[in-house]
């Protein structure tokens, strides 16, 4: 067996010193919002399963039957031979939910938004950044080799001087449908004005908002009454949608241009049949009454943990009625000390380091389920206390 | 709905004007290596399905009773709360099979590639890379902003200059252990040896020859005897495996770098359940007797086709007994019509066109499986004729 290279250990050593080392926690769920966490039994708090699909057992249903009747994997690229008809359903299914004439399925919302912004930008472009804008669409602006300028967080007139800015061959806008670690939706409208005013194109990743927000959840451009302006959106199905996968929503000359340029099409095997499945059944019951319901749900746990969360005086990025409800503590050692209180009380939500988030933001990142009770919500806010009896180590 | 942009329409037009426009083909499986395509019976000489598992009755059963029991995705990335008992299992399984420390779990070989070079190199570092290492390695080296030189294939000598010359803080080879395009091996001793003589980190991919080649299919690295000594292997369980995801092998304290570093690990949602499961259903049969028992199959199909295409006057890059058998047609059309010509016969190869190969080098690209007969075998050689038969359009 190999040696381990100095270098590993000096730079693992340094991530230890600044206090950010992290080990991935195994949880072992006893229910859609319940597990053993280190031996303890906890309400979780931390996952991203918006409408507590994943465990439901039409899911697994539909992800046994795709792997029975597709096989376990693709077995090739999409364009050599791993091209099934669950794609195909799937792919119709997605462009009919957004609106959209067509779609193109993805292994993860990784490759998704790395093929988005590579295959559609280039050299020759520009493309502005939301300031916390996720990785892979930071990794996506480098791969495409365009000028990148990073713009503060939803700043309508920096991203529209951006844009305004030098002599590019096309220019594109890139924002999130809901930021996943300050829980604030992205500024369609005013992304929209930007654009026209411009001439710019729009992208939108609606990873996590996508099932959540919006008419029949179809994200936040749909409920800004936007859905029709983005020149491609991408949504994912492990999150709201309980499976696994991702989709970029377009016209349908886009996605030819994406199928022949994407290096994250091209190159990978095509989605598991098992996730497609799933994700398909995901969507459905997403769009449905039921879907309806659960959102309402969600939205009336984010608010109440909302109002209880400001009443305490802590500070909570975001919007009001969106499921994602971070509490801001600020250096790491003291989002761990509330960590291990709140996992002391039965209760696990994670506090989130750099290079999540950046330097001195550190938080508690609350994430709700439609599955949650009114009672859990309780619990938490009495665990959380409020920030002056934050455990200082 | 919004309307394609123009500068789309323009790039679609230029790629169909040099004859690559692709659409993926849809293939409706009837059997493990027979299928329909436009609405024509086949026999499929196309996927990376090397030891037919894919459509193996315990493979979908594994994928249902993951989803089953973890849901049907994993909820969140693993540093978050989607780290499942069935990741750590076959995190462990695939260490066994390598014979490392640790391994760790991504959900495609894309993104294994990307995590490996950009978390362990960094902009002081240099990369050596092999000039037909895949689109992820390539872009793996762009992400970790290190200093790379791509050298010529399997070019010892080269490699070796390359990694002497300048001053690097960390120095990594990065090579493939099957070509995916060439179906040839990579020259394992000969990385062994420029390492060791420079003191650089050797990192090999491999996707193709994983269950393929080696002792249990332990890969080529094994092959060679020299499993102990690359910093870390990328195997991908969409390929021999029949399932969907990716690891990398490699030491304890490796993994928790890329833990701690690999972007596309940190985040992304972990792999799904059912491809979990299906993997380590693979494994087992891929390292078992039976498994030996496909890859004697497999190799004699290999050898088989080598043989004949060779007798035929085919140039044929590539060892004898690999499962990936490329016979070089030259321009995009001529290998676009012998494909036709395979079609109408009830065969089907893909022909391989940039930007997967090089201009010039377009192909009819064998790919065999365990499943396939003799029979099969001799049909496609009857079929491809000689060079002197291609229709030229």
């Amino acid at each position: 067996m190999a040696d381990t290279p100095t270098f590993v250990r000096d730079r693992l050593a340094a991530i230890e010193a600044a206090g950010l080392l992290r080990q991935p926690p195994t949880i072992e769920a006893t229910g859609p919002v319940t597990g053993r966490v280190g031996g303890r039994d906890a309400t979780l708090f931390c996952g991203n399963d918006y409408l507590a699909l994943r465990t439901d057992p039409r899911i697994a249903q539909a992800a046994a039957d795709a792997a029975e009747a597709h096989g376990g994997g693709a077995g090739s690229s999409r364009l050599i031979a791993g091209s099934l008809a669950v794609h195909e359903e799937l792919e119709a299914e997605i462009a009919d939910w957004l609106g959209t004439a067509a779609a193109l399925v993805f292994p993860s919302g990784y490759q998704a938004n790395l093929a988005m912004l590579q295959a559609l930008a280039g050299p020759d472009d520009q493309i502005v950044s939301d300031a916390l804008n996720h990785a892979s669409l930071i990794d996506g602006c480098r791969l495409s080799r365009a000028t990148v300028a990073v713009v503060p967080h939803k700043d309508r007139r920096a991203a529209e001087r951006a844009l305004s800015d030098g002599a590019f061959a096309e220019r594109f806008l890139v924002g999130e449908g809901l930021y996943s670690m300050d829980g604030d939706r992205g500024k369609v409208k005013d992304w929209m004005w930007a654009v026209h005013n411009t001439g710019a194109h729009l992208l939108v990743d609606e990873a996590h908002a996508l099932g959540v927000l919006g008419p029949a959840g179809a994200g936040v451009a749909a409920e800004r009454g936007a859905g029709h302006l983005p020149l491609a959106r991408v949504g994912t199905f492990g999150k709201a949608l309980g499976a696994a996968g991702a989709a970029i929503a377009t016209d349908a000359a886009t996605r030819d241009l994406l199928v022949n340029a994407g290096r994250t099409y091209i190159f990978t095997t095509g989605l598991a049949p098992a996730a497609a499945g799933a994700a398909l059944a995901g969507i459905r019951i997403a769009r449905s009454a039921e879907g309806d319901e659960r959102r309402a749900r969600l939205a009336g746990h984010a608010r109440r943990i909302w109002n209880g969360l400001l009443d305490a005086g802590w500070q909570v990025p975001g919007d009001e009625d969106t499921p994602i409800k971070p509490a801001i503590v600020g250096p790491p050692e003291e989002a761990m000390a509330l960590h291990h209180r709140l996992l002391e009380a039965g209760l696990y939500a994670m506090a989130i380091r750099p290079p999540t988030v950046p330097e001195g933001t550190c938080r508690i990142r609350i994430t709700l389920s439609a599955a949650h009770s009114d009672d859990d919500i309780d619990r938490l806010l009495g665990a959380m206390g409020s920030p002056d009896t934050v455990p200082r180590p």
